[in-house]
């Protein structure tokens, strides 16, 4: 059994009731001020009410992690710890941004706790940690198989004391809403370069950088996730310093690397969070619907389909927990299979749980009125973000394949 | 293997003509004129002149069953022959209106061209089959499963020489849409009548009467299929003269079971053209990207997708066809196992399979310039419209125990 | 819907009849005979009654294709003809042999139809059609992946006037049977051959030709299949006559590949024979069964999984309905995709549903007290047999691509 | 992460050092000692070499709770530190038995232990803790659903100072085999009792009890699980001495309700070393074996089912170390949710795996080579063992929406 931290398990209180007061009460108004806004990748007044409140409440920043305690009140979470705090926010789609723990923001700051300089970290990090600007991660382009990050295409092109970026990007979460002001952009610096992966090199480039244009948002399932959102982008020529450039040239494959596993198992958490609620909201609907004589409840189908999401939640939690354990023990680079089995396992399993349960709803259940369809999206997304689940398979397979087939 | 005639098949090529040259090329000036539309459940322009060419091709109306010949230029189709011009239009989700063969038009022609009174034809379905003008039909309430029709609660009462209404129905497909222009609302006219299949009355309502408000589209995974669209809608004391009773007083539940055999094969027909068209794409997609140095139509869980896809497709279509001739045979009330058994696989067959075909197109199958997203939302509503899986899988397994178990 | 011509109708009302009379009373008797018999692999005395009851009925070598009509009492018999007479006999797993139409007879009787000499026919084929010997085809290999027959490594020497053997085989269906006595073996006569494709040679091997080991009989999971059964073969310095070899030295692969997409089809119509008939006991089950004080039946799960299976089976006896009148009009190599979406759908869709079937007759439902264990065993060995189902997908994939993946 | 005792990891590593040196070198041996005994229900001559050894090495007993410590000679183990030994046993189908830990001997001795007089102890359980004599628990009924334990019908009846057993069992498991000495009986001793749940009692019958008949072995999938097997037994005039009651008349209930949980979970312990194993063996044969000019393990299709195949082991055990977890902290009767959670997913999931590790080692994966049908065979009897899946997912269900659903 996983044994939290006692600062976790207050935190876990705080949380729960901090949703109670302040986070279900406002996802109507939440959705009406988004209907009704005139831009809908603007900041909505609520969300800055509840942030306040949330700092107030001291549950900001829960993100950081415990090798980098300096930038948190409470000295940063083990990834255990944080992992049921994940969970809960993950009952709310847009709830993560509350407490300054959303995608990308979180991936963000950890790269510039870890690979930033301090002038890099002033400018840029201490805004993000305050969650007065928010920023994206432009790593993704649509012309080539962006998950083998040797594909990358943009080029990045040293001209005097300048770096010049050309190229196009898409799927860049949070590029669009007003508030973000920094990308951090993969790009291609020295393509021959022999060793492919030492050709990459990471820059940072405001957002307001002239020939930068934000083609259009992009739609997954219909979403626009607004305000946070998804951008094309195209760069064209676009000039930063040379003291822009993240850890040095030629390293933009290493920063890649060093980020995206606490990114994955962040969305697993949530993901789980989405799951058990929907498990929940099903419980207390088929109780309290009748259809040919008898409560839902007491169709034996609609009680397997709720036996089996119990199971499936339970694993997947237990999963979860595991790979952020074995995280804090060894390091993200020696629980890559942890992380690859969360990764691969989750979101499937979260998405056909929300599947049953929506059915379960009768054709109301597709709607805004309950949280599936968003929830429902976001699980099929995860299965597209940071990469394919077929190609974590792929390194996972050749992994064990390897462990296994060589005795 | 299934013969069509010789008009089916003549129609057969006319049609994929048509897409060729007019449908394919407008996807994406549809989805633009749409997309920057003021009203998005106004007419599109574009809609209309696609629809005055589809006349002048001849390709018109093509939904008219052979019973009913008369309100065809060629005398109606049966439903095999009609199966393969349906599964074309399902490869543009937008498309059926073209021909005025969308949902929930032609199930409403058809209750019109059955139980309605020469002046109850001449007023409505005249102007229905010459496109003039758009229909609902109002059966689903929120407050109850309305897939067992005597849970209906709307209440229809006589006074003098008027019906009047009052209640709540919702996901009434087009009642949004500018140009529809009348409703046939399912109601309760008898609740007290010992036979709870003659408690209920159809009548017909004109859009603009008096206490009718339209409450709010309502979505779907996201999307709100503008500009037919799905509504809520409130009836107030909305009354409308005596005559426009359908059928009778008390016959509402009779003309509910003749109109939906017809609707839900429809819905498969077009789910498979759907499917089609995603696999054919893949095909495509896998054999010009590459990834980890080599094509993905090179990867071997890629061909088993794709080859898996194909057999899926083959049976859901040859089920569909099985089902039309059945229907064309012996009807739609002695078909109705092999009608259930299309509805309770097709549409998750073809939900599969494009989140399949999403899943190989990499994060841009999601978004909208790819017509996956919008069909996969489309199987999923399947699998609720015309009442939810479950309840045609209890019916028809009720009937299979009852005719293989006393033997 | 697809039309049988009135001899297949009149055979399938006389096989009906037939099993009705003298099949379904001797499942118990056969059980039992085979039970007690000293030598699980000798003729069953019950199985020679029956089969002259069969020939004596005119229902004896119903497999005859239609293009060898000479070799049947009534001009053989189209695919389509004959699927549904295989499906009959697929519901009692032994029956077929009852009709001389079991395999891997009707596929070897094929092949010497299509490839043998007059004097081999003779000498093989009369007895054969008469049911008096039987036979065996040793294709596969222990060491090497069969599915790929380039891999063979069985070698075949010309030598003086003689063909000498050496190597082993498995999975040889037939060879243990006591009245099995000629072996058509594949093996590697040219390995050397530039064309991959004419390295290899058919010969035929009395199965008492000195040399020979019967190893062993295999069993899948837990089934000998006796006493038919599957055999490990050593072939040590086996010789045979110049004149054995099987239309030619080096047309081995030809052979092979002609032999196939029959024998594939078969399997699967005799599988949804199987399928078919747990279909109806189970519905016969749940009707005679109560459970937490109502019967089986009644249960909405109970209802979903038989809606589901009548649905899966309607599927999938339309795929093999429809590959058969492809493949008599076309012939099986152009009919190849569909063999291929057969052979992949087909058992995997069985195995479920008698997986399913088993479930709701408890305990019982996986003893020898019903059919669904043998018929089980069936199912799964045929995603294996003729080529793991990853081959042909494999295949299929391969073909679709290139069919759709151009244009 | 769950933590195991040191007194459990020591044993961990002795019981893997003793299958390596004692257990796989005797599979085949075992194979073939149980293939060519004369009485497939005697016991083996090599088991009772490895029971000694098993003995000698302190491996013995190994199930010992800790709260029946007094009858372990290291004071018995909690339920988590059971679960990796009992994972080891389940690479070898019938190794429980060498460390005296199969069932249904262990669920049987914790009755003794719970229920049983001091007399009753002496005779019975301590030649079962020794090892010397067998035991089966006689519950389930042909032609009643006994997975609802008030549908039993063997009648009990008290005559003088003798119980007197009338009536059918089937799945005895254990009473074919020739060292079994006692039945633990289920009957109904009072059938009109209104408290539904006090009418059975539960009495001990010397398996040589006159009036007592061994029917017949009964298979699953065509496995007979000799030498323990199950059995189809007859009760006719069964006498037995008074005291021979256990706990008392009209506690049958009660004890069955005791006995199950931890019995289930000892299933699925098991099971996952099955899987575990399987997953092994199939990463060393795809890394082993070529087809199309590739290395199985090149394929991409493998890798994912690997992939996949080991996330799923992972869940599983998670969920039921956490079961064992929970059972150990809170008791069996409040841990009922994660065990009913345990039983209904784990026996599929590992039926799938082993489905799949099967199909990627051709057709020899079906045969004894391998130990994956034989596995096979044990997952799917699990879905049966202790009542169906289906009521687990009924109560369990139920269970959650009275939980979550009153909210």
């Amino acid at each position: 059994m996983f044994r939290f931290s006692d600062l976790s398990m207050t935190l876990q209180h705080q949380l729960r009731e901090f949703f109670d007061e302040h986070i279900y009460p406002n996802e109507m108004p939440y959705r009406e001020q988004l209907a009704w806004a005139q831009n809908r990748f603007a900041p909505l007044p609520l969300m800055d009410q509840l942030k306040q409140r949330a700092q107030d409440a001291g549950l900001w920043n829960l993100f950081v992690p415990k090798s980098h305690g300096e930038y948190s009140a409470f000295g940063g979470l083990s990834n255990l710890d944080y992992a049921p705090l994940a969970e809960q926010m993950g009952r709310v789609t847009w709830s993560p941004e509350v407490f300054n723990c959303n995608a990308p923001d979180t991936g963000n700051m950890e790269v510039f706790m870890r690979y930033a300089t301090p002038a890099q970290q002033s400018r840029w990090l201490t805004p993000l940690l305050n969650g007065d600007i928010r920023s994206s991660y432009a790593m993704t382009e649509p012309q080539v198989a962006s998950s083998d990050a040797t594909n990358i295409e943009l080029r990045i092109q040293r001209e005097g004391d300048e770096w010049v970026l050309n190229g196009r990007k898409w799927f860049i979460t949070g590029a669009l809403y007003e508030r973000t002001k920094i990308l951090i952009v993969m790009g291609k610096s020295d393509p021959k370069n022999p060793d492919r992966h030492k050709q990459q090199t990471q820059v940072l480039v405001p957002k307001d950088t002239p020939g930068i244009t934000l083609v259009r948002p992009l739609t997954t399932l219909g979403y626009d996730d607004a305000p946070i959102g998804h951008a094309e982008i195209h760069f064209d020529n676009v000039r930063v310093p040379l003291e822009n450039v993240l850890l040095g040239e030629g390293r933009g494959f290493e920063i890649a690397q060093g980020r995206l596993g606490p990114g994955r198992i962040h969305h697993c958490m949530r993901l789980i969070g989405a799951a058990q609620r929907a498990l929940e909201e099903t419980c207390q609907r088929v109780d309290n619907r009748t259809t040919f004589g008898r409560k839902l409840s007491q169709h034996q189908s609609v009680r397997e389909d709720i036996a089996k999401s119990f199971a499936e939640i339970q694993m997947a939690r237990l999963l979860v927990l595991e790979t952020c354990q074995k995280m804090d023990e060894v390091g993200a680079r020696e629980a890559r299979d942890m992380i690859a089995a969360s990764k691969i396992s989750v979101p499937k399993m979260v998405q056909d749980i929300l599947d049953r349960c929506m059915q379960m709803h009768g054709a109301g259940g597709l709607t805004e009125d309950y949280f599936f369809a968003e929830a429902f999206n976001y699980a099929r997304w995860c299965r597209q973000a940071d990469g394919p689940d077929q190609v974590h398979q792929m390194a996972l397979g050749k992994q064990l394949i390897e462990q296994y087939g060589k005795q």
